[in-house]
């Protein structure tokens, strides 16, 4: 039998600073579907908000009307079941936003952060140890980049850095969409 | 410590027959994304192909296109990654080519058929049943519906039902890029 888990916890999806092909620090473009996948599996799995940080201004409002036709304009009426999901949507210019409301939210508690990485890393954290810290009432943030990766300057900020996903071979180039719901479900789903 | 199989599992992702959202049978259009993130999943996770079904002609041309550009045309060139993934795709105007594709491939014996679904089902299957069957040196072949779901005339067809995704509460709306991912996570991996 499975045991679920209602960790308090956050999801950000990072759009700067990312990394492009080179190792080059970028900021990246919102993509559609990363919002309606992540934010289903960010429903499915109880994540109370996923972040959609990004510091282009048209993206921001990019960003928001997609979410608004899907919350509040024909999309809720027409997919009710993806209103649920993009309700938890909020799109912030700065990291520091997303952290500081989070924060607000949890009487001045700031989340711990947790970066997520397709690279190994000397010091990275397994599945079931966070999952164990997420037993602790405090709220974590967890997030994820795009293009690339997060940048090495993001991932030095972090309080700690997740095992990559890895299948029997040395390939592991899933998409973000796909790293956030394996992640997810091997949080709270257990493994 | 994970233990990883190496089972002799096939994916397809099926166009027809699926449901829309009343519940109709219906041939639902590619999406390139679906091309990509299950690929990628695919060649993660060790699967041996990835079937993408589509009875429409001009589907199964700009499938073929999308795919050619990664496996041989400036993708590949760009992005070798890429084309490890997209190079397991076979585009397939029926089901049945698939599965005699396979036996074909495995001296003759038929593939064992597993269909996936979001909706409870009495007889489903358990991943660690499935996982246990995989053991077997059969070949196994896991479907996937896009739109609403496999349509019931295919689910009476296959083998099994692997039992639903399902998280801490009643929300289980995942994309089928999403459900890809964690099952097959979830059935290589362990759980």
């Amino acid at each position: 039998m499975k045991t679920f888990y209602r960790p308090n916890l956050y999801l950000a999806l990072i759009h700067f600073p990312v990394e492009n092909k080179n190792g080059e620090t970028i900021t990246s473009a919102v993509t559609n579907l990363d919002l309606h996948d992540i934010a289903r599996a960010a429903r499915t799995f109880g994540v109370k908000r996923f972040y959609v940080v990004t510091p282009l201004k048209d993206q921001q409002d990019l960003t928001r009307k997609i979410i608004s036709h899907w919350v509040e304009g024909y999309g809720a009426k027409y997919n009710p079941k993806r209103k649920e999901a993009l309700g938890l949507v909020s799109v912030k210019g700065q990291y520091a936003d997303a952290v500081k409301e989070i924060s607000l939210e949890n009487k001045g508690i700031k989340p711990v952060t947790v970066a997520t990485t397709a690279k190994a890393c000397d010091k990275s954290l397994g599945y079931e140890e966070l999952r164990e810290k997420l037993k602790q009432e405090k709220p974590y943030l967890l997030n994820f980049g795009t293009a690339w990766g997060l940048a090495s300057d993001f991932m030095a900020g972090v309080d700690y850095v997740l095992d990559p996903i890895s299948g029997p071979g040395s390939y592991n180039h899933l998409s973000v969409r796909s790293a956030v719901s394996i992640i997810l479900d091997r949080l709270i789903s257990g493994r």
